[in-house]
């Protein structure tokens, strides 16, 4: 079922310094019927006492996370028999609206590709050493602790 | 948590003459953190007697679709609390590696944005009257009958 295709094309981890876009696919496997993807986006908010929110500020231990992406994305190929993921995560300043994060999936069949890009977002937000602070109109303030629990904020 | 928006943006039904792509928002509603986007791509394939796949070809019951697909996107948006659907559909020719369909929904958070974009797919393939073709090297033949069987093929 799957095509040769080169370790280069079937995955594709990015952190960028600036917000993430959708990435049309420049090849397309032509076993594969389906791709699935999800956009983390920054929500407005408002804090009790520092105001509006202006934007997240993403930070991480590049090698680290670079890494773990990888893993991820090698165990959701395996594990879930897709043709190629793509991960891009911003790091630095996502204000309202733009997106943090893109998780790119390509299966030969849809109900796979729902559960890879959902195996992907919800483990790297559990797992990847990438952090975010608040940064409000008056002050800021981090999410809570490791990337362990900053998937309660269900982003 | 909603914010005003017209219903012309909330929904977005379009059958289109050609593939679909992926269309990035124009605006995004602020309470919004999630975006999921499905896209479902004609796979190359190989008949036994016919050949290999040249394309498949959609026709539709034009004004029944439309209404079908606006009937599902505003149950969507009511059942999963989301901000946004787009649905848009290819008639006509899809080669192989062009996508015949694309769902498209925002929301609040991404375990309703995957549900609810999962609900839309697998349920258009199933009550929508659109109705494909295999075109192959050596002859054509249609896709399995009604709507209600053509989800088969998992595409």
């Amino acid at each position: 079922m799957q095509i040769p295709m080169s370790d280069d094309f079937r995955i594709d981890i990015q952190l960028l310094d600036e917000p993430v876009t959708y990435v049309p696919l420049e090849q397309f496997p032509q076993s594969a019927g389906a791709e699935c993807v999800f956009l983390g986006r920054t929500r407005e908010e408002k804090h009790p006492s520092h105001g509006r929110l202006k934007r997240l500020s993403y930070e991480c231990y590049e090698a680290l996370a670079v890494k773990t992406l990888h893993d991820l994305a090698q165990q959701a190929l395996n594990q879930y028999e897709c043709f190629f993921v793509r991960v891009h995560h911003a790091t630095g300043d996502v204000p309202p609206g733009a997106a943090s994060v893109l998780v790119q999936v390509v299966c030969g069949h849809r109900g796979v590709s729902f559960e890879a890009c959902r195996f992907l977002i919800d483990t790297l937000k559990k797992t990847v050493p990438i952090w975010k602070r608040e940064q409000w109109e008056d002050g800021s303030t981090w999410s809570q602790g490791h990337p362990v629990q900053h998937d309660q904020d269900g982003q």
